[in-house]
């Protein structure tokens, strides 16, 4: 596969001179740094950061918005920033209200966000975090679940971001995103893994009528290899591992999310559409959100990934539909 | 490269139902058609319909909405819809103010739009239509210009939409068309071809090191293979054949458009764009608009396109900029 870029030591550096030049009407991004903001942050709000490694676009960039997150702190290539450079957005971004950190949870993510928070409290911040740890896959020999947080990590930047724009307390936010996370529940599958980049070696190899169910988005291997199979199939597995996961009166209202892991067309994205909207039918599992695109790529991975989340408060679905400017949510 | 399809003669069919019951709350489709329209025509406005073969997604389904197209017309995978099924369009949502029909210069689709206007107006319907030709690609034997319709027709769609909603008579529309064509131009590069789908075979071949400029949408070959460069290499390829086209006195206002042609990733794209921002600055031409990410695609080609257009009249960057609600514009 080959790869459009210039030197692997400047890939953070160039991706983000590329798209903060592109919407210089929105965003503030600090050349040499990771730290992207919003162009003028609101002082009468609580305000929202996520992050973690670039080769997830849009993620988080594309979320910087009106109703979204206010920065977002972006490491090298499937790395997270640093903590120093998360607490130098979180003081640069501090207003007072307070500031909620969005994480996802890998290993390395959890840490750098946490020790970030850390030194915040220490220097008097109103500070917290939530945890998105929405992936359903798990590990293939012992069965356990991987709680990856994955491309349902959108959902809580809309509901979220939403929510404190109508001037949620930092308080609220935090009990709002620990009630809303449990409720998203993602699992994906590969059809080719990314090319390797930057210091990431590639994790698996798929011979050329194979897939992956349960990939992670760095190129972390899934759970089982198959055949290669139609998109309707593949809709079955991903769609009957999610509802298992729900009780059937927590699927009277469901948002549906279709992310492409960033090498996948939209025809095909929209063909799996298709069967995911017929399943759900035949099961009587209401939609009553969807969104279609790529959201939280894995760099160059073909595949998509499937997230449900039940919209136990009515709320939520206004929130999903709230505007905003943020590029890459339509 | 694995395709995620069910059976190849109802990709359109499948397509077009994932693509509206995710977006139902704006657009009608009439199921076993190609025929895709906004939920509510507007009366008091000349009406705008595109198309063409499905395998361009978001195009053209993504760009039905206020400020943009009423009516998108499919085809099966890369062949234009039948000459009766967008004269069943033109007269569905024919409103009296007059329907133009924005064409991808490709001769089937000329043809086929074409014909349907000319049975369209032995029907006595008020209609004209404009053809896009924006690639700068040549013929690698002959140099001949091929003037295919390619990523430039997106800004064609935005700019003649607001200046419908605006209220432009069908005749003024034509006569924007007109104007405004000759000042977009487009030049592609591929990494990897398109796989085959459907009834279209893979046209050309590439090996694990070499690209190929000047292709086109539909899987066309282009006018020369090189090896495999870096991003700002290729940025400068392109930007030089695109320039150009243009006297320096022309670039003094100017748009850009990176467009993925379905396999590449946003990471890839935003590292494109900053080059060729940087290389813009260096020749001192000034961006007042700038688009990024997949938004005529070729299937699952890795590669991208880009595309220039002189802002001669200061209206069209307003056009390009009012909002619209079509799913594949932000």
């Amino acid at each position: 596969m080959k790869q459009l870029i210039n030197t692997s030591g400047q890939i953070r550096q160039q991706l983000l001179a590329g798209l903060t030049y592109t919407y210089n009407d929105k965003l503030n991004w600090q050349p040499e740094t990771g730290i992207v903001t919003k162009k003028v942050i609101n002082e009468q709000k609580v305000v929202l950061i996520s992050g973690g490694g670039c080769g997830h676009e849009p993620a988080h960039v594309g979320y910087i918005g009106d109703n979204m997150l206010d920065c977002a702190v972006m490491g090298t290539i499937f790395e997270p920033p640093s903590s120093s450079e998360i607490l130098q957005a979180i003081e640069q971004t501090y207003n007072g209200r307070g500031t909620l950190l969005i994480i996802k949870n890998f290993e390395k993510d959890v840490t750098c966000f946490l020790e970030a928070e850390r030194l915040a409290k220490e220097k008097g911040l109103h500070i917290s975090h939530v945890i998105v740890d929405d992936d359903c896959s798990i590990e293939s020999g012992t069965f356990e679940k991987r709680r990856r947080g994955v491309a349902g990590t959108v959902f809580v930047h809309k509901i979220l971001g939403a929510a404190a724009a109508e001037g949620k307390t930092l308080g609220e936010l935090q009990t709002l995103g620990e009630t809303l996370i449990p409720l998203i529940k993602t699992l994906g599958v590969a059809f080719s893994p990314a090319s390797p980049i930057g210091m990431i070696p590639q994790q698996y190899t798929l011979a050329e009528d194979e897939m992956y169910f349960g990939i992670g988005i760095h190129g972390e291997p899934g759970y089982r290899i198959e055949k290669m199979q139609s998109s309707e199939r593949i809709a079955i597995e991903l769609v009957n591992k999610l509802t298992q996961q729900y009780t059937k009166s927590e699927l009277k209202n469901t948002a549906v999310l279709v992310n492409g892991l960033g090498g996948t067309p939209l025809l095909e994205l929209g063909i799996f559409m298709n069967d995911v909207q017929q399943l759900l039918e035949i099961e009587d599992i209401p939609v009553t959100y969807k969104q279609i695109g790529n959201f939280l790529t894995a760099y160059n991975t073909n595949g998509l990934s499937l997230t449900l989340l039940n919209l136990k408060d009515d709320q939520w679905l206004n929130y999903l539909k709230l505007p905003t400017d943020a590029f890459g949510w339509k």
